[in-house]
């Protein structure tokens, strides 16, 4: 049940050309927050997305530019150039280029040279949703119609997100998210006290029955992830993940929680980005827990200050606590979900060696979602067909925890509880 | 007289599969103290050796596992593992092992499945002895008696050992250690004032004889290294070295102090951990030498705080000193001999290449004991012949000092001054 | 016009055996300042040369030795080595080299033998001119006259030197010296205030014309690179920046100030030394503007204490400072002319891939020296021919800035005012 080594290479290489990687490239992709782009005219940032050295600005009249980092004429980082007037100026020589990548200045040469015009730099169509920064790096010809995913069809009150750098390869993190059998063994002691699963029937049903049956099942937006336990005579408590193509993962809700999800965006073959978010389709976060999500809560990281980097990370060991680990206070002595994933996800190595792993029962969403990944990014290179879930209708899914009668096909019995609508309710246990 | 680029390969790489790394797995070797792993079901301990990446525990009966760092399962460091009821308890997904390397627990499976009894990691076999801990790392049918070396047959009270880092090959700090021509050089000013140098007769002929004479003789334990100064009209000075195979040296002693040694562990191919003792036969280490030597006297490392790394060291340029070195308080400007023996055999760079060097009388030492490692790693690739001192009988040596007969063959002259027995006193002068 | 892969191998490698690093190692080369080995018996400092792991020393004689870093025998760095008696010790064993590399002393080997006279280690020629120690690395038969360029030839009181150390291979840091285009814009509102470029006609003449018009010429002793502005209807005013042959660059002066130059020593293929310097062939250095330069004025560089590193570096994003780029008291955001450059050139990232640069008819100085360049090491390689400026009467040279009649070719014209003779006033206005 291994993967073969080249099914592996297919998985995890993200650069262009790659299968995976031209895959990437036909969806929107997250690539900053909006908070770290706020200001017309001001600082420009560097993403590193793919594997491609890019530079974020928001120019004059507010309009996003992602070009290349380097300017084409001696190579210069666009990082230490002006962003004044519609366009980033390098500060080498002045050569200027506005959101669409267009030279659009030129003062080192002769003003009826007609140079400027004949030079472009590579440059990415950009959307703002939900609170992200979007960008579409595919073939221009073949642009998908702006992200739809639940999410970010709510108001800013409704949502709140934050982000993570981890250093490894982006499936490892993946993985981790559609694989709900590690949650009640890695995050164990902190299920119970987390402000985010009270006040919710659901919890009773996983206590009680602790060992849950995993179905999974493909659908046009990914693969859907049953969970399902035992609840009463007539009736099992089932937990619906949905795994989105391409990275995007949501968690089922907890009675009248926010319900919460990630999208892992690769850096390149060994970092991933990792974005976490809570949102509710017809309420606004109340002000204490989005203070507590601030502070570390659900799964949110606690980076440091200035930065997206956590705070406990691989060169301090996670600030592992044994002693609050012997005391069953966490149950790897890492403090936090999300310092807790990470801990055992670069902790396999840049890339894990998936030729080697011993597969269960319980990983059938990993399987499923390889194959998924794996199937998509063979059509595309061999016979140019689309992926899923480019359209906004396949991307109408939420997740959902819920009572369903015993015997049934969860994804058709749930077809209703998954289907997303602006300001339609959660179906929350 | 300098090796072939083959000789050399073949010496320095210590991996599973190669000469020397196959040689090192016949024999027991140390990779922790046992003051690292203290407490049953305490905190487990990375260790690196040979190239593998392992984690070490002791469970809650005491006994010691040394099994693979990553779970077979999704490949996670059992660094974040819990240590508890006889077993390890990777914090991933809960599955469980113990110190046989067999799982024992699966909790992510259904309970009636057989999938943990098929499912086994690497462990290797451990031994404590002399304060350390022991491992076996070869093919269980071919392990050999428990390791005899002299220092591990005294009560703890007559042994005194630390543990340093190097980052070079393992072969550098074995050369430095046999070869007793830099002493008086390197070590020039530090031989006076050391505690472990004192109220001895031995140095009185050292001083009048500034040119050894060094004589090598192949033994079945390793290699001989007498070192000849003239004494009076019919006798010589002999200083005696034993280099015990694979990677055990031992220093002669100075009149009634304690004797030492170092064992040189290969972590992998570009780092060694260095381990240095000294030990009396026959009475107790006084408190108050064993206090100068936990302050860096003799051969020990004065190491950062919680750490086994030299609080001088090739990032802070040992810490050298013009002013020391210029006043000739030390010979080189670093402090200690052991950070001395450090900073040169680190400068030679991971590995030094010794197809350029230039080898003189001096270095018979070194020449023998190569060509003691190069055999024994050849007849055991080649004709599978069992390597030399796997047997305890072969392991009673230990080295002294002493004045013999002029024109005697020292290693029969010698012969009942080196043969270790528990309880024997040193022949030390 | 972008060069092709292999034109810029060629360009970029300076390792022995390459074709430009036989041609570097033709000339005499800057190694340190003066101030960085001033002693007699003084400690030995670590140089690394054109790829080259050297330790420079300077002996009891006064005499400077610069040879191999490791000891012949066994490889250990002579960093630890002793300097005494006319020769560097090795702290191991005790070999000791003198200048000329000959082993004059083995202690560790019998005194009858002849061994030290068999054993030698590389050692390179050195001189001291304008307080700079300059090697020759080459044949030691096709050793060229002692440096004789222009700032060489003045007293000390009329000179200031700083180096850098900078993270790129050379060619970036000569290419952004030759550059004149790069001036107005990356230094842009440095020019104004810098205590260099004050009480001179030059800059109305600057500001007037905004477009400079480039012409470069071949000359003997490199390229000779002409920037003509209009002055009024029959003058123009030019300022003539020579390249000289390898790695030399001299700005053209302001008014009475001193004139500015560089030398740009290639480290290895990815590093480089950046030597700056002011000088005044007439007059000293006003103690006013030393210290001003030593404050980082004009070209020099504000390092880390006890280092010649930049405070402002690749580290610490050159301490960018967004609001002080926002009110335009720097271009870039990066305080500095020196730390403008570097951080311009070393985010070209380790070797700028000019294969795919776009340059303009600006870059014309740029395309000449690399031409200059690929010619000289071609005709070095494949017929033996020594390259240009080996010989003093070809380094008489320097920058000048003044007015020519309109239509003249300013090579000839300006003969005269750029050829340099000791004690000769600069032409500058």
């Amino acid at each position: 049940m291994a993967l073969t080594r080249e099914q592996q290479e297919t998985l995890v290489r993200v650069g262009a050309g790659t299968p995976m990687g031209e895959l990437f490239r036909r969806y929107w992709i997250p690539v900053l927050l909006s908070e770290e782009l706020v200001e017309r005219d001001g600082a420009q940032v560097r993403v590193r997305i793919l594997g491609e050295d890019l530079i974020a600005f928001r120019d004059s009249e507010g309009r996003i530019g992602l070009i290349d980092e380097f300017c084409p004429h001696r190579g210069v980082s666009l990082f230490f150039a002006r962003n004044e007037e519609c366009g980033l100026r390098c500060a080498y020589h002045g050569w200027k280029f506005d959101v669409n990548g267009q030279c659009v200045d030129m003062p080192s040469e002769p003003e009826e040279s007609n140079f400027k015009h004949k030079v472009r730099t590579a440059a990415y169509p950009c959307v703002e949703r939900g609170g992200m920064i979007w960008a579409y790096m595919g073939p221009p010809e073949l642009r998908p119609p702006e992200p739809a995913l639940d999410w970010l069809t709510v108001p800013p009150s409704h949502i709140f997100i934050t982000k993570r750098f981890q250093e490894s390869n982006w499936l490892q993190s993946l993985e981790g998210a559609i694989d709900s059998s590690h949650v009640g063994v890695l995050h164990r002691y902190d299920l119970d006290h987390d402000r985010l699963h009270q006040d919710a029937e659901g919890p009773k049903y996983i206590k009680a029955d602790t060992r849950p049956k995993f179905e999974v099942a493909e659908a046009p937006f990914g693969v859907a992830i049953g969970a399902r336990r035992n609840a009463d005579e007539h009736h099992d408590y089932w937990r619906i993940t949905p795994f989105i193509m391409p990275f995007h993962q949501m968690v089922p809700p907890y009675g009248g929680n926010p319900t919460g999800g990630h999208s892992f965006v690769p850096i390149d073959d060994v970092n991933v980005w990792v974005y976490s978010f809570y949102y509710h389709p017809t309420k606004p976060i109340p002000p204490e827990l989005r203070e507590s999500m601030e502070g570390g809560s659900g799964i949110h990281s606690v980076n440091i200050p200035g930065t997206y980097r956590p705070r406990a990370n691989r060169s301090n060991d996670y600030q592992i606590d044994r002693a609050a680990q012997k005391a069953r206070k966490t149950f790897s002595g890492v403090k936090g979900i999300a310092a807790q994933d990470a801990a055992c996800q670069e902790s396999m190595g840049p890339i894990q060696d998936r030729t080697r792993e011993r597969l269960g029962t319980s990983d059938a969403g990993i399987i499923a979602a390889r194959r998924r990944l794996l199937e998509a990014a063979i059509a595309l290179r061999d016979r140019g067909e689309a992926p899923p879930a480019l359209q906004p209708e396949d991307q109408q899914i939420r997740s959902a925890s819920l009572l369903l009668p015993k015997g049934v096909a969860f994804l058709e019995a749930a077809a209703d509880a998954i289907h997303a609508e602006p300001g339609k309710p959660l179906v929350s246990l």
